[in-house]
């Protein structure tokens, strides 16, 4: 029996090699492990474009988030964070919770983040330490521009910090040219490993002024560095198995022409995706030139005899997962076009879909 | 090739069949997953004797400490920390961080925790909202006896916090008879599931107090139970594939004869390990009274000839890994007994150590 296809913003499907990986288990302190460690920091920096420093933490992304506000920014700092998403307002969550003196700017959930907007904010009720913004917001699928923010933030004296949890390797980005200081993203997003850790990338001198800030103990991104540079090893037991799955995650990327082939697979899928959409009559949220290729919001269709409960478990049965909205005011479900799938996986799917509708009696 | 023995506290040896149970990418929503979670969840109460409400949290078992501290004690607690070893170090670490009133109170690293020590100390700082003690100390392998803690606690007010990290599981207690509030394990220990995650078992009434008093997103506890008992998910992404890891490895506990059947196959593991390391010169560096069978610490030879990196690497060698020490003030090295280990497999290791002693040169 095989797995589901899952077309959600992860976990994801991954590659039978990726899994096959996990069928071992090395010591934490052992040197075959610390070399894959080593290995994994250092291809990532190379994915960064160089010139940062790679952290890898424990738990999932929103804990890798979570260690950066808490680590990055100082007692007294000040964070704007940009919000046209349920992610942005995550960072705001965790940063209040943080008692950390937070300004929200909100844009509509169809509306990309605007550097100018970004920049009045800045003047208005500045000066800020760091501005915050989610590049894909996966509440939709829209891409946000990052140079516009980065040089309002700069501007202004501020640090970026860039949540790219699902879109880091999936979409190409120039981190040195959006000025970006810290960028954040997940081991089972677009590199296509399993779930169990995230990682942030971090300027250096940016990060060694940020002695004595962290909040945590467990989510200390400084510690966990020095840690990892003093001897190889993670401060407390690090997820061996999942590390071991990404490492040939990231060897496949490679093989797949790194981020401009894998980029280029994501897009054909998103491409075919809304092709076969537009056939069974779904339009996407999004306009196309905020969309990115990685995952699509679709409102429901206009008929009562649609319900997403049926329809995701009609789907379910035929081994497709697909992913419920979140938009805040409107309708809607969300189809993730990333993780190893190609595109003849996106038309199984979109035949499922048709079946499912005619099943309902929903017109398309 | 197969992989090396990992004679450690973690990550452990585990089956082939705990392992080969992470060849599945299930999604994290999916109804197979959740009622995977829901069992993993209901044989954890049962383990713990039932009364207890069971929290899988991200991250290693520091996080899951980190969480139950800052998530259980409210702004105005005060914690007594009982210290004999590095983990109780690490949860006056953790608390200090997170700005918690705390008192440590010290014994010797080869003194057992004394509850009349205890209850002298709450009678003199109290009074104290909590007291947290380790119940398997791994920087020697001592286990701390619960019950005069626990009644030393309540007679002072104070709930019992127990860090069982690396005994729960594989040997028998009885929480609630020592007053347990609180206990903290991992999945990659006792269980010899894969790491990835640790849980946390809470009295419920405990729990329902501590609303808004949690100082992490990523790290609450009570937000972690609410998001699971209402929809059986967890609220950030979970390591599905360690979760999975983790249901096998429960399966096979209970084929095993449940915590009596693997306490018994690690005190034949331990005691094997004593025999075997007493013909080679070794003695233990606690007295057998204070000694669990999960992780024994052992002094260096008294030969100048002896270096702990040679000895460890002409093991690793041989495909044997053991741990270096953590104590305080004497150079010892500590070999765990946990784990998909054997007997047999403790012999093959004092044969290697036999022979690593003869590369060295050291007399035995």
């Amino acid at each position: 029996m095989s797995d589901k296809l899952l077309f959600t913003p992860g976990p994801l499907t991954t590659s039978p090699a990726v899994k096959d990986a996990m069928r071992r288990d090395l010591g934490s302190r052992d040197p075959e492990f610390l070399a894959i460690v080593r290995d994994i920091r250092r291809r990532l920096v190379e994915l960064a474009g160089g010139g940062y420093e790679a952290i890898p933490m424990q738990g999932s992304g929103t804990f890798a988030i979570e260690s950066l506000l808490g680590s990055a920014i100082p007692p007294e700092g000040r964070l704007l964070v940009a919000v046209n998403g349920a992610y942005g307002r995550r960072m705001c969550e965790i940063a209040e919770r943080l008692k950390i003196d937070t300004v929200r700017l909100d844009f509509e959930e169809d509306q990309a983040v605007d550097g100018t907007a970004v920049a009045d904010r800045i003047r208005e009720r500045g000066p800020f330490t760091h501005v915050a913004v989610v590049h894909c917001e996966t509440t939709t699928g829209l891409l946000n521009p990052l140079e516009p923010v980065g040089k309002a933030a700069a501007a202004g004296g501020a640090a970026l910090i860039v949540d790219a949890m699902s879109s880091f390797a999936g979409v190409p980005m120039d981190l040195a040219a959006a000025g970006v200081d810290y960028l954040v993203s997940s081991a089972n997003k677009c590199i296509e490993g399993v779930p169990g850790f995230g990682f942030v990338f971090a300027r250096r001198d940016r990060l060694l002024a940020t002695e004595g800030w962290a909040r945590s103990v467990s989510l200390d991104l400084l510690a966990q560095w020095r840690g990892l540079e003093r001897d190889g090893q993670f401060r407390f037991t690090p997820p061996t198995h999942a590390i071991l799955a990404f490492h040939r995650a990231l060897e496949e990327l490679e093989a797949e022409g790194g981020v401009a082939g894998r980029h280029a697979r994501y897009r054909g899928n998103h491409e075919a995706l809304l092709e076969e959409m537009a056939q069974l009559g779904f339009q996407p949220y999004l306009p196309p030139e905020l969309q990115s290729p990685i995952i699509t919001t679709f409102r429901y269709p206009d008929d009562p005899r649609f319900d997403f409960e049926a329809f995701y478990s009609l789907l379910s049965e035929r081994g497709l997962v697909i992913y419920p909205g979140k938009l805040t005011r409107e309708n809607c479900f969300r189809i993730g076009t990333i993780g190893r799938l190609f595109p003849n996986d996106v038309r199984r799917l979109c035949r499922g879909i048709r079946e499912a509708l005619q099943v309902l009696g929903v017109k398309s």
